[in-house]
């Protein structure tokens, strides 16, 4: 998998050119055991719990009330094939959740929507974990390579039960869901804005090389933020736009309220994007005056020198001075005291001249 | 709450991803007391008023006249949901309300209208304020965290009676309050006219890296402006668009002048955006050429001393001039001037070969 | 009023925020004297007229034939509003008027259009005039600050009864003067492609700093070409895409010739902005290489005498020589003609180096 | 008429401001004689003459054959006149032919269309000859200032009746010609291919001043290549999008052929676009690392030195040594080598630390 | 054909201007031997056979199992011409089957549809190579101008057997062939992520002149994938988009599975051309960070010798001692230990000042 040197994915797994399309390939293990929960909720109603066997899954296909099904782990190719024979899910979708590194995207396949989203992973570097969503008539099923904490706080609003959650349909809990991935967006720009605002401080007081490293990485993160930015606002608006079977005419005002957060969010990401190119001006003109300001000093200081050297120089030749033509200077009584006098001269008429061209 | 090093806030104030939408908190607390203030008019009858308890509001609602409710400080949020309940305005409009830090746009809720818009604040810095207007059937409702002098002027028109104020209905107000808050624009830009105008003689005379850091200020608050202004046009496009219950035929050329003059404030920042690019250039050519002119002293100073100072340290060796052929200069009756004259000829060969070349 | 620096005028003259629509202020006064003049054609009649009282306009209204009424010099507010509820147009389109500083556009208001153009004034410096136009089913009235010689020609072609225009209506005489204005543009870009082209050969052949500041007048001069020509063409696309009662088709050929006309001005204007900021990279890497020039003989003097510098100052030092180990070469009979070889093969070597390293 | 230093023409020919549409002007004689040729021909039959006398055309335009007349020279404007009026032209589009520097455009006047497009002249520089069309139901006029060959493998082709032309109408043939002038370009294109090539070359090992100079002359030239061939494209997309009596559907699918070589020029221009936008930032890197070299090698030279002159400037003061602690040094017996070892190893420690310091 | 230096072709193989359309002409020979392949099958039919004339291809026309005939070798052009007749293709779409370096495009000619895709070669330097499909009722033909590998992967599957590809109908062959060409990017740019990330890690560690060339080779290949990858966008998003006899629903969800790939590709493409950009400033102020690092010992080294070199030149002058006020340190018995003391005080304040101002 091609990743740059600090942890941005740049591709997807893909499978050798010309395979099947459909053909289902494991990724990576990166959880021991895959694990399975399901809540299952009506508004009067909650039932919790985590299966072993994917068969344990397939009830809740017909169940009249709501089923989020969740599985963290995508390597057990086998069981996904068979929930996805049962569910009736298309192969090229079961490839798309197999082959992390999609980019979001919405597609409709009749009876149920497939999604896929990313999840922000904010550790030594910033990341994205890929989540596919089946969104049903009576199901959500969410699935992800490693277990993540986004959707936390949406599983406690279904246990307490507060807000609409309990008494909507699926499309209110995939829309749950999906804010939630949003909003994720949130703390994480306010730490670039900090940042950013760090970075600006030090390039004015002490521009240092590290800033700008400092400063591209800023830059390629949130090259990283917008490529998932752009597509997740381009899946929320067709989901808002869309009125079907699946998503009902209520949840679209909750839509329309998250379609507003990708919008800020990607706001955020252009404003952000447009202060560090700004950095990277002002780290530029701050270095080149800096370097400005040495070369003054040595140009002065070499400018003044140079003619003060060649004096000395010239009264330290051996010509003979018997000779009467021949540095007569050097006898005389006040010699040495007239050529310090004449360096001191020459010293102060160029910083009078420096003085007025303003290069001092 | 993310802001840069110069008050320019970048974020809006998030809650916790994943927490129920319409979930309303209070904002920072900026104001002492909430005040709400009622003008209540006719084209006959004026009646303006300040009320305490957020009860006093509710009959309002379904006066016949022309309502215009201000509340300035957002902390009472239980007030604040009381009045949303009366009114019936839907939850996620109301956490907008509170959430500061919003891009501007208009929400169609049927019966109501929601929008909101940014007032400029130019103290020290440039910063925007969030005034949230909810625009109903007889009444419109602002709000906003700290009390703000933008709608004075409209104040003061109602309480005249003059022009078509009185006569019309809560559509015209709401346009009136949009334009004198879309009118702030002009007075910043003036002023930002003549910071350019400053700035551009500085670079020429006089460029110092604080010009720079000036230049970059202006364009950051140009971004700012900019970030608010090209959303408040589409959300005055959309009213302006828009024919229903709550916008009426006869405002919808006002809302095309206060479009156009949006459309002249987007104008004036992209050409202020395009001279602050060019200030750049123009120092950066500056500083070059400032710093060429200072190369080209050292490069000559240095030149022609170099030679000469050669030739003084060549006749400052000691070999002993017994042997004939060991520096005879030194023995000759007129070495000194022979020595003088040949450094001289060296300077202005130097010299005339600089000039010849144009670097003098 | 903001101008910057070299009389680009950025910003429309404003009211105070919150003042009421349609609200008219006198601009400042830029002629002595209002000046009021009223041509009324028809194929087979020609009447020209001054007038001096606004009264005498009035009749105009509900002639049958063409009236052209031109009116230079703003600042009589009463006489325009008169007018302006005579011919019964909107307060807004008034308040435009008076405004100088507006973006051309074009207003529909059934009865009558209104429009606003711009004529270009090539004093010292480039600069913009505010023309509007009102045109009704029977008349066109033209309103500027300044006389100006703009509609001269028009004038005469009326006069002589040459052409269409005689024949023609109210439209076409509009059509003549937006022509006319759209014409004036290209005068100024010939003068333009001249001084680039006067400009280009200086880069090359003696880059100074001047020609960077007038590099940058011409992109801000072109900045101000730009801002003017693109609403234009909107202008005169949006008349001719109408059909209506002002507009007859018969127009929409020479309208669509006009539209051709600022096609080509904007195809010039952006074709002398990639010059221009082609011009910019040509100095700097001009200026650069001469720069590197001048380093290049620095170094190489510098290279070349400090090592003979150094050999000389050795032989310099005041060793005693009669410790045989100490400086024995000062006691050679052919000491200084060795240290002279040593010398001139330094620099034969140095010279060498260079030559090989293509620096030379 | 404006021409930047290398003959790239960037106004158009302009009539004085007001003058009346359809105003006919001579342009500057560029051919001693205008010569017009008349090809006419029909599945059967081709009659090829050359006539002097305008009047001589008339007649071919109710023949029921397919008549080309092609005009080279256009200062005779009393036979264009002429002409029009015969065959019934717009003066508008007479004005159009006579005023050369058009950009490419199509306009369809219902019985005719009128073409403007472009023929590439390759000589010392890139410039453009703008030709003229009138497709009609039975004929095709095309008119230039200058006898160009580019539709000299048309003529042949329809002398020897292969292919579809002779037995097709007028429509195939402006197709034709038209496709001629678009298959100009690649032959061009192809030379600044070749030229890129060897600039590139040249930057890598041997950037000197007149190759930027180069790189800014293809930058130019592609510029005015792009400003033929967009607009070009659109005349042709415009032609095979329409169905009308002038252009048959049969002639549909050839134009989509040529409207894909005018996407193909374009594909290029854009490319080359791109290679010379990157060859500016080869060359300024290259040029910077030169510098860079140089700079280092000074750095180095003076930096070992400067030390090693100052030990020996000490060693030649001239301090009397009959006080003991006056540079006893230089009574020593081995004060000579002792010195130099001295020098000898500043010298390598500095060395040392350069390479340490990965400077050399 | 004009290739730049690193064997990116930029033009297509063109005609003389004005050759007839359709005409057909050899290109460059590149196979000794002309490869015709069919295979033939069905759900339970598979043959496949390599012919040696053009005509043994006729009967397959008709067949009513899908026929997929691969050509590998355009420089026959006779069987060529025989085969389009058969087969009824436009003469255009055989000449732009033999103008190899056309841009990847989709003809629709009613019964059959004509598609021209990449195929990527990387050997030494990246390269494409043309594909031609012919996609009717009953058959796909290939052609290429020399054979590859692309398909081997497809042929196998059909060989096999197994999942859909023996079941559909020409139009999912068709598809399972240009997704085998699109996933041949994912490899490509597998690589250039592993190249940008080794140079990332180089140009911070040890930016040379080498890695900025390496850097612009990875831009113009980024250029070239881009130029083909787009248009293959659009050609599979036109596929996708229409139902016709040709195409059939059935393939739509697969096409538009591809459609996503190619996106993904983009996406890809998009974000490697903006790090490398950003390399390239990362290199820059890398090199301007090194050279200010190298300029800063420059200074300082001079700026403290200067002074020192200053002081011994003083007293290497050779003044008369026996005038009392001749340097009569000299005579000094501590003169040589005061000036030595002299020289080490002004290092010393020297390297405070510098210190002070942050430069050391």
């Amino acid at each position: 998998m091609a990743r740059n040197g600090r942890g941005m994915r740049v591709g997807k797994r893909f499978h050798k050119p010309g395979t099947a399309p459909g053909t289902l390939k494991a990724p990576e293990k990166r959880v021991e055991q895959v694990r399975m929960t399901v809540i299952d909720y009506g508004p009067e109603r909650l039932e919790e719990k985590t299966v072993t066997r994917v068969q344990d899954l397939f009830p809740y296909r017909d169940s009249p009330t709501v089923t989020w099904i969740n599985i963290d782990g995508l390597h057990d190719v086998a069981a996904l094939e068979a929930l996805g024979k049962h569910f009736g899910f298309h192969p090229l979708a079961l490839e798309d959740v197999l082959n992390c590194g999609q980019r979001p995207k919405l597609e409709d396949y009749g009876e149920y929507h497939f999604m896929i989203m990313k999840s922000l992973i904010h550790g030594d570097t910033l990341q994205t974990e890929q989540i596919s969503f089946f969104l049903g008539g009576n199901y959500v099923i969410t699935l992800q390579e490693i277990p993540g904490d986004s959707f936390e706080a949406v599983r406690e609003r279904i246990r307490r039960g507060k807000g609409l959650i309990r008494k909507s349909g699926p499309d209110y809990l995939a829309y749950a869901l999906i804010d939630a991935l949003v909003d994720e967006f949130f703390p994480v720009l306010e730490k670039f804005g900090e940042r950013i605002e760090t970075l600006e401080a030090q390039l004015l007081t002490d521009p240092a090389p590290e800033t700008v490293q400092e400063v591209h990485r800023i830059k390629r993160e949130l090259l990283l933020l917008r490529r998932t930015a752009w597509p997740e606002r381009d899946v929320i608006a067709a989901m808002q736009r869309e009125e079907s079977d699946v998503i009902h005419p209520e949840t679209q005002v909750f839509l329309r309220d998250c379609y507003d957060h990708t919008i800020q969010v990607i706001d955020m990401i252009e404003t952000f994007r447009d202060l560090a190119a700004g950095m990277l001006d002002v780290y530029l003109s701050s270095v080149s005056n800096r370097m400005n300001e040495v070369m003054k000093v040595l140009t002065i200081i070499s400018t003044i020198f140079i003619p003060l050297n060649f004096i000395a120089g010239v009264y330290g030749m051996n010509f003979h001075t018997d000779h009467p033509m021949n540095m007569p200077e050097l006898d005389w009584a006040f010699g040495y005291p007239y050529v310090l006098t004449l360096m001191f001269t020459v010293a102060v008429l160029l910083v009078y001249y420096f003085r007025k061209k303003r290069w001092l």
